[in-house]
């Protein structure tokens, strides 16, 4: 019996949610917040996050509208339609679903969107103001491994967080925010992927382990010591013969929470919480542009 | 007998000018490199810097233009020499030497740096494409650690960097220029500071150590373990009393280099080759202009 705790990300999700509703409240304001997303092509990644995403968003009656381009629309009508959104006022927050069809890029278009927009941290600019320790928006992704964190009282300020995955959307934006000075950062931070050599040595280090490579299963029991709390970024699906596919995340929670003092399940982890961070940070970008 | 190697920082400085030097003389221009370095008030820090790269820079007939604003300048009389300079078709690149006096803000100065004459990498765009893998210009003495591992053949890819140090000119680009795929890159990344716990058991684990907090002789031989490579980027002056001030880095010369397998020394280090790295990166941005 180690006593692993369980994270409840949609108890985590909800009291983000609760809270972001009031500030909608209190703003007193009869513009609802609104979020543009923009999609080119048909990519199933890109329809299952707006699937997860819609609902949420109508439940705190934020506006997400949704601009599906066919995938062989031209750049620059892209371009021009993120420019519009940019610059409509009634627009608080722009979007560029990922990933985007061979030939457009997703770096360019999201050059495309202001600071105060760029929601999900997208923009070059956006990624250096972050990078630099003093973001206006981090990727919704990341922040959510903050927020779980926070939530749960776990201590990262000279803490060793090893985290897995060197991706944009959580491995570099994570490292980031951890490494910020403050109560939230402050931790001793490393990073590990796939070139990585003898990954145990390096994850049996770990206080806080995060796993966000992708794939499934991959982290084991034998790989963290005793008490480590590990928060899975991961969400895959795995082929089931003759059943729904199941859906899983980087971590085998089977034998790392007989060793884990905490440990995020998927689903019901970070990515509710990450919905609840993305709404936020909508509602934040509107209620700036109120002021 | 360890069998340190003491890495000449002086020779890869060489090698890299003498390079840089065939780069100008096969562009056939007549036109020299030119960079404007801007420095408000009178810290001496930004005065040694200056000496430093004055010598260097007239050796490869680099125009090297100093505007020096007394501390009491308005902020929009800088702004606007350093529009003019990123205007300027003569001049190369700009810089904006640190420190600068309280009541300025550097970050606002180096983002009005366009990133092709941005070749420090102060800017907010630089520092976003540098932290998404796509570096235009890297910071100089991040850089020039990444050129002392490739001169003297020290691997890194899926070895483990510990960097201590978390500042914006060295710790934080290094991690990035580490975390690219490549073959200068791919390293596992770890970023200690001020705040790590028990930094020892991190540095131990270390196959190359990047000592760059600035504080001097704070790293001992005991916190590495035998064979570790030891790459010290901090300069600090220690008072000898009747003497002239002793130059030392963070690293405890002494006893780092009877495990270490190989060291650089302060000075002749790391110092020489960010001069070399940011003449050329001058002579690149110069180059580029030419096309």
């Amino acid at each position: 019996m180690s006593g692993c705790r369980i994270i409840d990300g949609r108890r985590i999700a909800a009291e983000i949610e609760t809270e972001t509703g009031m500030l909608i409240a209190s703003a007193g304001e009869r513009r609802r917040p609104c979020i543009v997303a923009v999609s080119i092509g048909n990519d199933p990644a890109a329809a299952s996050y707006i699937r997860q995403k819609e609902r949420a968003m109508a439940r705190l009656s934020i506006e997400f509208r949704i601009k599906s381009f066919s995938s062989g629309v031209s750049k620059s009508q892209v371009s021009r339609f993120i420019e519009e959104a940019s610059s409509d006022r009634s627009v608080d927050a722009v979007m560029v679903l990922s990933p985007v069809p061979q030939g457009y890029d997703i770096d360019e278009l999201a050059d495309i969107i202001p600071p105060g927009k760029d929601v999900d941290c997208m923009s070059t600019y956006s990624r250096g103001l972050l990078y630099s320790g003093r973001p206006l928006f981090s990727p919704a992704t990341a922040e959510a491994v903050i927020e779980i964190m926070k939530h749960e009282s776990v201590p990262v300020s000279g803490r060793h967080v090893v985290i897995l995955g060197r991706s944009l959307v959580t491995g570099r934006p994570l490292a980031s925010l951890l490494l910020m000075k403050g109560k939230e950062g402050d931790a001793t931070v490393t990073v590990c992927h796939s070139r990585t050599e003898d990954l145990p040595r390096i994850t049996r280090s770990a206080d806080v382990l995060v796993a966000a490579t992708g794939r499934p299963l991959s982290v084991a029991g034998t790989m963290i010591r005793e008490g480590t709390v590990v928060i899975d970024v991961g969400i895959s699906e795995i082929a089931v013969p003759g059943k729904q596919p199941r859906i899983v995340g980087d971590v085998d929670f089977e034998s790392v929470s007989k060793v884990a003092s905490a440990l995020t399940p998927v689903p019901g982890g970070v990515g509710p919480v990450t919905t609840a961070v993305l709404m936020r940070n909508v509602v934040r970008a509107w209620s700036r542009s109120l002021s």
